[in-house]
């Protein structure tokens, strides 16, 4: 008995047959007795659809026309589950973004969602109705249609959570929870059973690409408890928790506090296909760093790690950082224009494409001192070199060469005890 | 310098190449200095896709919710010719029903426009913008999106054409306006300049698919200009009207008086498969018509062609009617059985399926007696039996066999002297 918000994203939406299956799923917590409001993605692929279109009708397309065209399919999705859940004998309606109301701000294509009155929505609970609502979109005070940008159902979702004081907010994806590391490096990666927002931000941020990091920001910020879990399991089955216990069988993202035994670290992650760019002998004085990370900001190159060192005799400094592989001659370019330009000096730059970063990410790390000197004890044991390292409180990454990425992770992964976990 | 409201139909709207086509007749009515206004169909075949879709969810839907995704096709246009309208250098935004708004009521899946504020739009005129509006859809008391049913999208812009006093509306199609009778059956079929509304009337129920019924009459009550033209013609060529003057390069659809000299004929139509049924020695007495066409549309049977001859001894009556060869059998078999239930009698039935219905429609037929006579003859002098005749104050209309369907048009239409008109 209580209340939740479910959220399907586009591959559990991506035609009738899906969708009816999705519905199953409602069905299951409206019988136990919950109150369920549904958010809905578009279908699958139909929104790069519409996206293109929008493309080939002009590259300089006016944003607020390019929301008007590809919020249309939420509007199909919202429509088409409301459909399903009534023939499945459970009444309900949809809405659409504008109709709740869902209150963005203006930003277009990249909207806020700034208030949601929780008033009609509350109308359906207390009338037995299942509200459907499209994810993704809301109305500007203009009164157009405005989009939340790319994942921003899952947004909607946490927002409307947060808006009827959900007890739950369901991500029902295509996979069926949160892991270690990346099933596909290393097959002993296990379902986390709970994660804590804090982890959840670094594993999202990192490449573990379940939820969207303003997502799970927003239910932090609101204490909104999520579970990531799949569409394609079985309605019925019964529900078991990955540590065998009754509950979501799939992972809870959830406060610090509700984690009772916490791990070291929860998790390994990986990602590719960074590139590495030092600018050695950078005449240091007040402002600089600014002047070279301005450089590429104002490129929008989006810059991932970034180390200083202090060079011997104190007026000079080295500067690493990575950016993305496809962003590497961009950066490149940026930096020595700026040079050239007097933004600031350097002597020279040199820079390498494909590395690898690996992390280790735990809530755990922050009362347990060396797990940085470990990590690169584990990672030395296997004679992976280490080309730079950043530590945040609840997360150690190296940079190493792309070809040690999987040996590396997987040696962690049996390091840090994830392999036998079963939590 | 004028104020124009122009819709472009699913075939002309059906990818984005298409739209930017149609964009190039905004354009030039724009460079013209009218005030122009634009309401789009769903791109052709979107709309039957969304309504598979419904129906594959359940048979029986909800009517708004099938209202809430089929209306998202026209969303979808409406952005993207916004879009292209502004990259052609002229300021536009789209407007979804709820957004002008165009109030309807409540019969969601086929509601009636009850009022069209025009502030929005005047707006948009007085800041030179040009509105894109999303036909077929508005918004219900409630707050939902309802649909006006097929072909509504005419219906929207003549609406909209109404409600902002536009001096013409500019249907928009893939074929180049009106005809005497159709093309496909003789070669000599000639565009009309001008029809008057009633013509157009009889034109568009009995088959010239050309123009919704509906938008013809709202155009008609409201005195509402129309075009039927061409999106698929030159948008750069000289505007000549199909009498040579200069003008609109399709059929204009006016008031009779606009109509200097009336043709006594302005064109020859053909409906086929048609099944004529008749009951016999049907027992005369008040309230029988009835009986007999309420037992029918109880089974929702749309009636065409109806006489009744009085027998001779008085007492007893026969009724011949039409209804469309795919509902003969479901007419039959009501018919008995209403008769079998005692709520009329008649001594026999008969029916043949396979009629073809001619008609000649014409204002001209007011003022000149001996239309029907002459069309008489016209068909006798090929040998062309007539099993029917009806008539109205415009249209003369006979069933005959189908095997001399083409026959007839050609004849009638040499006859009248269309083949040789100009106007």
């Amino acid at each position: 008995m209580g209340r939740i918000v479910v959220k399907f994203g586009g591959t559990s939406v991506a035609s009738v047959e899906r969708i009816r299956q999705a519905a199953l799923h409602v069905k299951r917590e409206v019988d136990a007795g919950n109150e369920v409001a549904v958010v809905v993605s578009a279908m699958s692929g139909k929104t790069n659809e519409l996206v293109g279109w929008v493309n080939d009708a002009s590259k300089l397309h006016d944003a607020r026309e390019y929301d008007a065209v590809v919020a249309s399919g939420e509007q199909v999705t919202a429509g088409l589950m409301a459909v399903v859940l009534s023939e499945m004998g459970i009444p309900s309606r949809s809405f659409q973004g504008w109709q709740v109301p869902i209150k963005t701000d203006d930003a277009h294509g990249a909207a806020r969602i700034v208030e949601i009155d929780p008033t009609e929505l509350e109308k359906r609970f207390a009338d037995g109705v299942v509200p459907v609502i499209t994810g993704f979109q809301g109305v500007a005070p203009s009164g157009r249609v405005t989009t939340l940008g790319r994942g921003g159902s899952d947004t909607s979702a946490v927002a409307v959570a947060a808006a009827v004081k959900a007890d739950r907010c369901d991500i029902y994806t295509d996979v069926d929870g949160v892991y270690t590391t990346d099933p596909r490096i290393t097959p002993k990666a296990k379902r986390l059973s709970k994660i804590s927002f804090e982890e959840m931000l670094e594993m999202a941020s990192l490449g573990a690409k379940v939820l969207m990091i303003r997502s799970v920001e927003m239910a932090m910020a609101h204490k909104v408890r999520l579970t990531v879990r799949s569409t394609f399991d079985d309605p019925n089955a019964p529900q078991i928790a990955p540590d065998g216990t009754p509950g979501v069988p799939g992972t809870i993202v959830c406060d610090e506090e509700e984690i009772m035994e916490k791990q070291i670290v929860s998790g390994v992650t990986l990602a590719r296909a960074e590139s590495k760019i030092t600018l050695r002998d950078v005449k240091d004085r007040p402002g600089v760093a600014a002047a070279i990370f301005g450089a590429l900001s104002d490129e929008s190159i989006v810059v991932d790690m970034i180390v200083q060192n202090v060079s011997e005799d104190g007026s000079t400094t080295d500067i690493t950082f990575t950016v993305p592989d496809a962003e590497h001659d961009k950066a490149v370019k940026a930096l020595k224009a700026a040079g050239e330009a007097g933004r600031f000096e350097y002597r020279t730059l040199t820079s390498a494409k494909g590395g690898a970063k690996v992390s280790v990410v735990g809530v755990g790390m922050r009362n347990h001192a060396g797990v940085a000197a470990s990590m690169f004890k584990a990672l030395a044991d296997k004679s992976i070199n280490i080309q730079l390292i950043t530590t945040s409180e609840i997360k150690t990454s190296v940079l190493i060469d792309d070809e040690y990425a999987e040996l590396a992770v997987r040696a962690l992964h049996t390091y840090y005890g994830l392999d036998k976990q079963d939590a």
